[in-house]
């Protein structure tokens, strides 16, 4: 029962990389580079994203699909900064998948104006587990991890913190109110990813959302593609 | 084939009901109380229970059950409180179970001293989705929500929420750092969850501890079960 339960999930996985090359070769055919953006419930994606796409990127038309559990609250913050932002809802597909998969994304591509962004940004479920293990057509991969959530979480979510080309170390105006490490964060980073391109960032006051900013023009002009 | 995939998740929670209900009955027949603690990755679970464990409950005799999808880190802080710590990991599954469910806890059994406990407090993994949908034959649920994850979570997990007899607004300490409405918060909790059991703590200062203890004390102890 335990190898029939693995060899479903298997197929599952299987499948699901077959809709997430189809999606990347609509991408590819619309020159879209597209971001697959992950974290814990919290940890500062939307927050991150506001300030990061508040002032056009130069060159870089961008667009937002937002995946949500339930409701629309992060499009709706998002479409303020007049973006073209898209929603997509994980709970009709039963009480509430914990993850964007390809087929959902494949699902919304209707919705997404391809020929008119070059830049696609998918806000994924919050969660640091499942989201890591389906492939959505993405070119890169960046997660948030927030300082207050500590230091132990790459090796408690491994796959996560390795699947990433960027990892975005969030909140970092409050690392003097926390009983959290820096230095320990960095190590256990490294332990599973080692060198992983990192910034630390604070969305609050701005800190590192420069080098962000610029880590996504470069991302969408191709110098940044593939974790270079 | 959107019909099929509801089957087969209505077929798996039936199931995981089947086996929940097997566990509740071992666990009645050894007089065993037991609360399933859930809430977001680094929201502070394993903290809040050093804290509210560190010194005995009067007549209960607590033993904890850790669930990580890898490793063993909560475990072993846990285990030097000289609880009796048993560790279940969800990686044997397939690439990481994002929740525990009743099987699981179900071969963790035989590894339980329940002849020799009152209390077993199951720390799921840290997830907002999933781990709220499976039942794994607990008495209470308890989640825990870091103030530092923003208003809009009952708003975003309403299933996690809704599910809960008790909910812990913990890091309280962090308040006057943060840019969150602890009053939206707590309206936004009321929306999906109307007078649900709330205590604010802060397992750095100590805040609401009394509090969370008395409650363990009289959960275990049959005075508030069943959400009461």
């Amino acid at each position: 029962m335990h190898r029939t339960k693995v060899r479903i999930v298997e197929d599952a996985l299987d499948a699901n990389n077959t809709i997430a090359r189809a999606n990347r070769d609509d991408f590819d055919h619309h020159d879209v580079t597209v971001l697959n953006l992950m974290s814990a419930p919290g940890a500062g994606k939307t927050t991150l994203l506001e300030r990061a796409l508040g002032e056009p990127l130069e060159g870089v038309r961008v667009g937002v699909l937002e995946g949500d559990v339930q409701g629309s609250y992060d499009a709706d913050r998002l479409a303020a900064l007049h973006l073209p932002v898209t929603q997509l809802n994980t709970d009709p597909g039963f009480g509430g998948e914990c993850h964007l998969d390809a087929n959902m994304v494949r699902s919304a591509l209707p919705s997404l104006p391809l020929g008119e962004i070059d830049l696609l940004v998918i806000e994924n479920v919050g969660n640091l587990v499942c989201p890591a293990e389906f492939r959505l057509g993405e070119d890169a991969r960046a997660m948030v991890c927030s300082v207050t959530e500590g230091e132990d979480k790459p090796l408690k979510y491994p796959l996560m913190f390795r699947s990433c080309e960027l990892v975005l170390i969030n909140k970092l105006d409050l690392l003097p109110h926390l009983q959290v490490d820096l230095d320990r964060l960095l190590y256990n980073l490294d332990a599973v990813n080692p060198g992983v391109r990192r910034l630390l960032v604070s969305a609050l006051t701005g800190d590192g959302i420069d080098e962000l900013r610029q880590w996504l023009h470069e991302l969408a002009t191709g110098r940044a593609r593939a974790g270079v």
